[in-house]
C-alpha cells in the first residue's frame, strides 16, 4: 500500500454515485475523475460490483449472466462479497493513500436494490452491509434523480444490452427510485443532485455540491470560488 | 415440487454431516444414502457449497480457483450466497417432499471455518447465517470428529490436490476441529461421532446414532432393532 506523499496536505475522500439505470452515474463520475485529475488530484474510479478480480467475478455472476438462476437472498451475499473485497482492496489503501475513489454504486445500491426491489427485510440488508464494509461508509453520496421511467428511456436510446437489473419491471425500478429519495431525505450524508438536465449542467451540479461539502478538497482546483 | 405419495406416512429429514478435511464425511453419506435407498427411503445427497447452479459456480470459485484473491469476508459471504440457494432449491422442496435430504457440509462449518478458522467474529458469522438460511436448520447434524492431523494424513494417502481450506496450515485445521468440539459439547441436536475407527465401524455408530434420534423414520430399515 502506497502512502500519501508528506507534501500533499489532503486528506483522501470517498465518494459514491448512486441512482436508477440510466441516471448518468458512469458518466458523471468520469466527468467528474477527468475534472479532478486535470487539477492535480489523484482519483480512484471504481464500480460495484467489481474493480477487484473477485469483484469483476460477481459482476458477471450474478448481472450478465440472466440465464442462472439468483434467488434474491443470494444476490445480496454476491453483492455483500463483492464489496467486502472492495472495501479492503479499494477504498481502504486508496484513502489511506491520500486518493480520492469515487464508487459508481454502494451500500445504497443494495438497500434499494435487494432491500426495496427484492423485498428483502431492510434490517437484515442493513446488518449484512455493515458487516461487509467493517463500517467503512462513504464522505459523500450522490444521488443522481431522475425518475425511473427517464433513466430506462436514456438506457433504451443508447441501445445497450439489459443486464439482470435493467431487465426487471417498472414496479421494481420505481420502489428502488421511491428508496432511494427516501433515504436522501433522512440521511444527511447523502446530497441528491436532480440529474434530469442535460449532462453537463448535472456535471455543474455535482461539483458545486462536492465542492460545498469538501472545501478543502476542492481549494485550488479552480472549482470553488465560482 | 414434487410432494409425497399419501401413503407414505414418513417425514422428510433434513440431515447434516460436518467434520475436518479427511473426516469420511463424503464416504460415510454415500455409504448411509445407499444403505437408505435399498431401504426404500427417498434420499437426496448434497454438498455445500455446491448442489445448484450457482452453488458450483460459487465452490469453483472459493475452493478451486486457489490464485483468487478471497478476502476473509467474501469468502464468508460467497458460502452464504451458495447457502441460500441451496435451501431454497434443495433443503425446503426436497423435505416437503418427504425425502431425507443429507447434506455434506451446512451451516456449522462456515462457524468452524470462516469464524474459528479464518477468525471473523462468531456473532456476525451467526447473524448472517440465519439470515441465509430463512432459519432452516437441520434435524441433525453428524460431526466426524478426527483429529485434523488424521484428516490431513488421509488425505495425504488418497493423493488429491488440495483446495484452498486443504492448503491452510495446521494452525488453521487445529481451530476448525476445537470450534467443531465446542459446538458438539454446547449444542444438542449435535451427534459427535468418533471418526477415528475404519470405516465400516463409523458408518455403523452413525446408523446407529440416527436410529436412536428417529427412530420412525428409521422402522423398518432393518437397523433399529440392531
Amino acid at each position: 500500500m502506497e502512502s500519501a506523499p508528506p507534501s500533499d496536505p489532503r486528506p483522501g475522500l470517498f465518494l459514491a454515485f448512486e441512482g436508477v439505470e440510466g441516471s448518468g452515474k458512469t458518466t458523471q463520475v468520469a466527468l467528474l475523475a477527468a475534472w479532478l485529475r486535470e487539477r492535480g488530484l489523484d482519483v480512484v474510479v471504481a464500480r460495484e460490483p467489481g474493480s477487484t478480480p473477485l469483484g469483476e467475478r460477481v459482476r458477471q455472476t450474478v448481472l450478465a449472466e440472466v440465464g442462472l438462476h439468483v434467488p434474491a437472498r443470494s444476490e445480496l451475499f454476491l453483492m455483500l462479497a463483492a464489496r467486502a473485497a472492495f472495501v479492503e482492496q479499494v477504498v481502504r489503501p486508496g484513502v489511506a493513500a491520500g486518493r480520492i475513489v469515487i464508487a459508481d454504486r454502494f451500500e445504497l445500491s443494495t438497500l434499494a436494490y435487494q432491500g426495496a426491489g427484492r423485498g428483502l427485510p431492510l434490517d437484515e440488508v442493513a446488518a449484512c452491509n455493515r458487516i461487509a464494509t467493517g463500517g467503512v461508509t462513504p464522505d459523500a453520496t450522490v444521488l443522481l434523480d431522475v425518475d425511473p421511467e427517464v433513466g430506462a428511456a436514456r438506457q433504451r436510446a443508447e441501445g445497450k444490452s439489459a443486464d439482470r437489473m435493467e431487465m426487471e419491471d417498472v414496479e421494481f425500478h420505481r420502489r428502488v427510485a421511491a428508496a432511494y429519495r427516501a433515504h436522501a431525505a433522512r440521511v444527511a450524508g447523502i446530497m441528491r443532485v436532480d440529474a434530469g438536465a442535460p449532462r453537463d449542467e448535472v456535471q455543474r451540479r455535482v461539483r458545486h455540491a462536492l465542492a460545498a461539502r469538501f472545501p478543502e478538497t476542492f481549494v485550488g482546483t479552480g472549482f470553488i470560488s465560482q
